[in-house]
């Protein structure tokens, strides 16, 4: 006869098989959250949320100092399938200040981030519609679960596509050990989230190019900062996005305050990503122009004049980081950020220097962030210089 | 002994009685969504959600064309019972620019849709409390996740009693052999979902009467548009609402902006639906009245006057569809619309014709839809005439 | 061989023992609703929600008779833990009008409740970061789900510390038998929840100690109002909340409007329960001050002077009750209600007495609640007497 170990190893062994065997239990998995699936797979359900939690001391050479402590973001996902793996869809919902926006009454609430529906006939097409993200540089399409620095550089602020309502076709072929590439396009409505006001015909046309010469990165590396997946060989992405929104109505296309006019917006984006052995380098450029970016807006009672503008320039950023096997991770990043000449007494030129330390405890779903940012404005035509330096802890945590 | 499939087959057998027998796997029903329950019966929640993703290209004769492409309506549902399963409860939360709305200074926020607590002693009777749908006409009480066409009538948006806070008494005898009905009564504040300002002792009473003399639909097939459960008879519902809306504050009782007057609102509803071999026959016809509809507003400053009103009025809706066996289904609906003579500064009269074809994927959970609708308005003694027709494309997806 | 019975018990054995077994299954705990915990302990979480549907005859002694019917209460909560059981985290969001309260432009939206990071190295100390209560007295920090009657005191409503953003540290001992404590400590914003607008360096300051000389109350009895657990020895907790507000904007701290000046706040929070064999006994007596409440605000345009002021003062809540063996609990409270008088202009003296019926069908879970409340505010200097009566019927339904 067996041994009693034996016997319990074998009735465990009997455990995992059939917990596997039995499709209707709850599954988990890494970065897909907690999923359930119908044992006929009719439909599937996976449900995540994250937070970010932060508090940010700031020191500014023109105000009082100050303390910041806020949630900055907080959401609910819900993903899966209908009916047959191949009709899938994606809901993510946001409610912390900073997600949502402050109240403006006559808008609509802004909770909404993502809810898009996707054909998907095989591994390699798929095809959306909905409100999702364009397919901006890699910085804005990576999740903000997913940055080693607290938040986008400055010039993602500026010059992001953000997210659109709109149809959007994708094509890839991806191989970790051969030439791989992504190409991404939208047609879209080019007015942003949850926007409905002054419906018109002008829309928003995105194209992105992503090549990986030296093959696809481990893990979905694409999907992250960071080499939390050191590879084992070097891995490059080139990425451009060319973007042309037509009859844009608000100051950065998707984002921004109304100006009461119309402009045909042309973003360019072109970024560069190499990741090896722990080391991660980012470099990305952006561009926005458009002609006339300023605005004249006269007031309907007394007649005067108000002034507003299109957030038009270019900036680039660079960022690198090295991720020591104790999974700390050290993290700078350089961004200038250039406006046009002519909007400058809107929006100001701008440098910033970050210096971050990272301590990862299950990936990117929980981590640690430490972020000291040094920011420069320097003197224009329209104001004097002004510079500071914030300080700022941050706790991710999600699933 | 046995040959190794017989065996494979066996143990698929035992795997699946198991399943049947461990009581807290998640269940996964149609129409339900995904549930869980406690082995000891003490709680259970089905989890669902929806969304309905449209882009509407629209063209009318007095103003610029326009693409409206908008995130319609995303619920997340939660139901189920607590402490015993007479004990029922069933929340919706809505967070689409269409559900909640414009957001203005000093409302509530309209994420709520139902919050309801039921007691259910047997099959026949369930006592609610709580905010959620009145029983209006079938159109109105089915949920917008079950409409074949991508919206409701003109009228129906016009003439809803909607969705109210209140106490509903429903007693139902339904039998698909037999005469079936359903009667639903409800006393209710009258002033619509999340509504607080200005609480009052008018209430409103609402009853409705539902008669199936052929006996009940299959399926539920009353809950939902469309003969997708194909009736292999002919099955016929007659229905029936009063209600009255004492000292009524809204335009629309619950809906509508605020009058800063009082109203007796009489409103009826009476439908008729008849369904048979993929053919679905509905008609509606709705009034709502009151006595002096029109209010002046004297402005508190400069003392000159401005007139609002209740949208009194009737209006009828037909609509016809057929279900080909190939899961395809055509659609025509033709809606009249006809305010009041005293309200028409107000309130334009309005005839609307819809064709539709629907591709149900997976019944009304998974659908897509494409409408064509004209639109028009009669010219008034206080308006021209104005006509348009709009083109839209929708997908319906949910668990 | 085995009889039929015998072998059925058998098997519901294996199926009982397989049922603990396998740890992907959910998990369902009184007070922790649904839970899913991934086999390897990576991750674990529980969702619960909560409603409470209420309606109100009041009958005031200055205005007319209303009945107010509405969703008091809608929440949401997600917690469990990533990585590791000691990182945790707590989110709950909040949906009513009553929650969220009237919007308001320029302000943040008011949904997230609890968002908070935790970590617990062991059964006695933890940490917090994140958005979630200040340690006051015990009807404010009990969940609004496990209250006796339907709302907190007047005098919580007016000196609370309610939530707020910061750091937290708790440490505590207790043991059914012998002499146990909690002391908690928190740093926080002192601006409450989801408030970012005028960010300084002013923080607040708060450490609560609470004392059971007795021994700790059976099924964490200290969490929720009534002696549900019918303690078969006296149970005593005795505490005491000191709070310091630095530079408080907001006319209560943590809530209120914003002041447009700054002040320092110290509240002092003292209470005391004891429970024994269905009799449940609470006191507390609360304290806000500062220096010079009164503010006077002038117009920029006009010149003219405006005043609002700080709600400074102090307050006593009695409440006793007695829970029958049949789930039947009688309650009554008192509660006395002093504003200071240089802000009696502002915020009126009040005295409130209440007198409840609690059916508790699922413990605090599903409960029926009826309360009579007389409420009674003198003459003051600035405002004449007035007085005023509301029944409230309540059902509180969750998991």
């Amino acid at each position: 006869g067996f041994s009693q170990p034996v016997l319990a190893q074998e009735s465990e062994r009997v455990l995992r098989d059939l917990e596997i065997r039995i499709p209707s239990l709850p599954h988990y998995s890494f970065g897909r959250g907690l999923g359930l699936t119908t044992p006929d797979s009719t439909y599937q359900v996976n449900i995540r949320f994250r937070m970010q939690n932060r508090a940010t001391f700031q020191t500014f050479s023109d105000r009082d100092d100050s303390v910041e402590a806020v949630v900055r973001r907080l959401r609910l996902r819900f993903d899966g399938f209908v009916g047959d793996p191949r009709f899938l869809y994606a809901i993510q919902l946001s409610f912390s200040p900073g997600d949502v926006g402050a109240i403006q009454p006559g808008e609509n609430i802004n909770i909404i981030r993502d809810a898009v529906f996707y054909y998907r006939p095989d591994a390699h097409w798929s095809f959306g519609f909905g409100q999702t993200k364009l397919p901006g540089n890699r910085q804005r399409v990576n999740s903000s679960g997913a940055l080693q620095l607290t938040d986008r550089s400055v010039n993602n602020a500026a010059f992001t596509i953000d997210r659109d309502y709109g149809v959007f076709a994708n094509y890839g072929r991806e191989d970790q050990n051969r030439f791989s590439y992504n190409l991404r396009t939208a047609i879209s409505t080019g007015d942003g989230r949850n926007y409905t006001r002054n419906p018109d015909t002008d829309l928003a046309y995105t194209a992105r190019l992503e090549l990986m010469p030296l093959g696809a990165f481990l893990k979905n590396g694409t999907m992250f900062e960071g080499d939390l997946a050191r590879e084992q060989t070097p891995k490059l992405l080139l990425g451009g996005t060319v973007h042309y929104n037509m009859g844009a109505k608000r100051a950065q296309g998707q984002l921004g305050s109304d100006t009461s006019a119309k402009r045909d917006l042309r973003v360019i984006h072109l970024d560069a990503m190499l990741k090896y052995q722990g080391w991660a380098l980012m470099a990305a450029w952006m561009s926005r122009q458009t002609d006339d970016p300023v605005i004249a807006l006269p007031d309907g009672d007394t007649g005067a004049v108000r002034e507003t503008a299109y957030l038009v320039g270019t900036g680039y950023d660079l960022q690198l980081s090295y991720l020591f096997p104790s999974d700390y991770e050290l993290i700078a990043r350089y961004s200038s950020h250039n406006p046009e000449k002519e909007v400058r007494p809107f929006f100001r030129p701008r440098e910033q220097f970050s210096a971050g330390i990272t301590r990862y405890v299950w990936e990117h779903a929980l981590k640690l962030q430490l972020e000291l940012t040094h920011d420069r404005f320097p003197r224009t035509d329209f104001a004097d210089a002004r510079e500071g330096t914030y300080v700022r802890f941050q706790i991710e945590i999600g699933i």
